[in-house]
């Protein structure tokens, strides 16, 4: 298998990227194609040590910055590495592409310029996973489209399940609506005319939820738009972030909580791994023609050898061909 | 001054209630009116020590459960609780209703059934005190309005900002608009839209703000629809006790842990009430012919106490009279 890595993606780049590439190169076996500046992957490059034939690199001169518009992307792309990777993953030269870049440069770039929608999809959509309690939940739509229709809404079902079935180990997915209260006369008029499609859908809807319920393993795929999806996952790392950085802060306070700080340190290390997204690694862009996996732009280099475990499996076990019958299938 | 109090609000009714009730009475000097099954509250009151005529009580014989539907609750209602004070803040018996009741209930019977509209509000806006490094931050729509016009959006913030200054003490408060980026390109079309009037309008408004600045004091008033909004506080009290529990199961992990957790426990006492929002009481409902304030079901005496105190300075500075001027100006 040959997985385009983006080199040109992390807040550090290139150095957590191919930190991150090289060690799923030499723990896999198969072959890291890194994407971006040919010079600068050479010189990092000599800081790892890398088996023969498990890296490639593929040259991309241009950059692009994590806060540009996707519209002045589109403008400046064809030379930037997330567009050269897309375009080699189109024409079969590579399996998959992972990157930790500009998410809605890749998302614009794979929709409109390059890979481009699945047949039948009405729109590609972004997902996160959300990790609880060692659950992996999968979350659709988390910022792809800030404006829904209901009608698109069974869609990102059917694709949040099927990642969920072929890569994350869950054979039966449970898919969730979020709402702001469980019962059916709440949300607003897109969540209950969706709520409305997934009951009569054959899918394997269990209701809505509201936040308190995404902190227990009570669905494995939650739907939701893209501008609630967006700020849903950003007021969960503000929050666990605002509550640790308290702690900090309060443990500084007295004698006695300092010293309790110091020995519970352990303890922490592993909350902190707990609702530490980077963990994940990355999450899939899906239906669009092939693979793309997504993580945050601070990722460390297990983080991205990770995203780039998920694009071996998405590979692997066809999810491009699965979403491709779903979609046909529903539309029938 | 006289204000009325739902005796029957809070999950522990009646007992929670009329505590806060008689700590108002005996430190404020004002008559509360309890507001509830008069039998029910009689037997209560003899567990309370109550100055000379600090308390009365208006018989309300019904009770509305916290998960009635807002419309089964409108045609059971007049006998209840809320209907009978917020109809006595109609007729000008009492200056002020507190409760800790069901909030879509109260909405629906002080807009439909008794106080209505101040002359030109568009929809009346629930409000939530949102308590971040000792600033009070008032978010509003927090569940009045699911779905939103963008010409509601100038009223809230009008409404928001006059409470602002007259009852949480800031005198030039900043309008905030809750996006899921600072950037104008980013959020839906609801977002894009309300910016434009607000950016247009004389109000003071300071821009975009995302989920991690509302950890910050970046804003006095942040304004939002009511779906975002309700989805936006259960987020952050869902992640906060999240957190909290790892910690919890954590510090039984190992020893040294356990140990760290014990001495740190005057820490975690400092940290709960800082992210406590029952500690504020409670927060209005705006845009209705009369003041509101409305708590969460979990309030204890002191919260209940503390809502009162709001309701004190909303009628002491006349707000309503405030928010009637405001409207009428930005109509003209």
């Amino acid at each position: 298998m040959r997985i385009a890595l983006d080199a040109m993606g992390t807040d550090s780049r290139p150095v957590n990227d191919i930190a991150g590439g090289v060690l799923a190169a030499n723990e896999f076996g198969d072959t890291i194609v890194l994407v971006g500046d040919e010079a600068r992957i050479n010189r990092e490059l000599q800081n790892h040590q890398v088996n023969d034939g498990a890296v490639e690199i593929l040259h991309a001169p241009a950059d692009i910055a994590m806060d540009e518009k996707p519209t002045d992307v589109l403008k400046a792309s064809p030379t930037s590495s997330i567009y050269i990777a897309l375009d080699a993953v189109k024409r079969g030269e590579v399996d998959a592409f992972v990157t930790m870049g500009n998410t809605g440069a890749v998302h614009a770039i794979a929709t409109l310029k390059t890979l481009r929608r699945i047949p039948g999809v009405k729109r590609p959509v972004l997902s996160a996973l959300f990790p609880i309690n060692q659950h992996r939940m999968i979350f659709l739509d988390v910022g792809a489209n800030a404006d829904v229709r209901a009608e698109w809404v069974p869609q990102f079902a059917i694709m949040g399940s099927i990642y969920a079935q072929r890569v994350l180990d869950c054979p039966q997915p449970r898919i969730a609506l979020l709402s702001n209260g469980a019962e059916d006369t709440k949300g607003n008029l897109l969540i209950r005319e969706s709520a409305e499609l997934l009951r009569h859908s054959n899918l394997n809807f269990v209701g809505n939820v509201e936040p308190v319920e995404l902190m227990g393993p009570v669905a494995d795929v939650v739907v939701m738009d893209g501008f609630v999806g967006n700020i849903v996952l950003k007021m969960f790392e503000a929050t666990a972030h605002y509550v640790a950085t308290l702690i900090r802060q309060e443990f500084r306070n007295d004698l006695l909580s300092t010293l309790g700080g110091a020995l519970a340190q352990p303890a922490f290390k592993r909350i902190r791994r707990q609702v530490d997204t980077s963990e994940i690694g990355g999450a899939p862009l899906l239906g669009v023609n092939g693979v793309v996996i997504i993580g945050h732009g601070q990722n460390s280099p297990i983080g991205i050898k990770n995203a780039i475990q998920q694009a071996r499996a998405a590979v692997r076990e066809d999810v491009i061909g699965a979403i491709r019958s779903g979609i046909a299938r529903q539309a029938r």
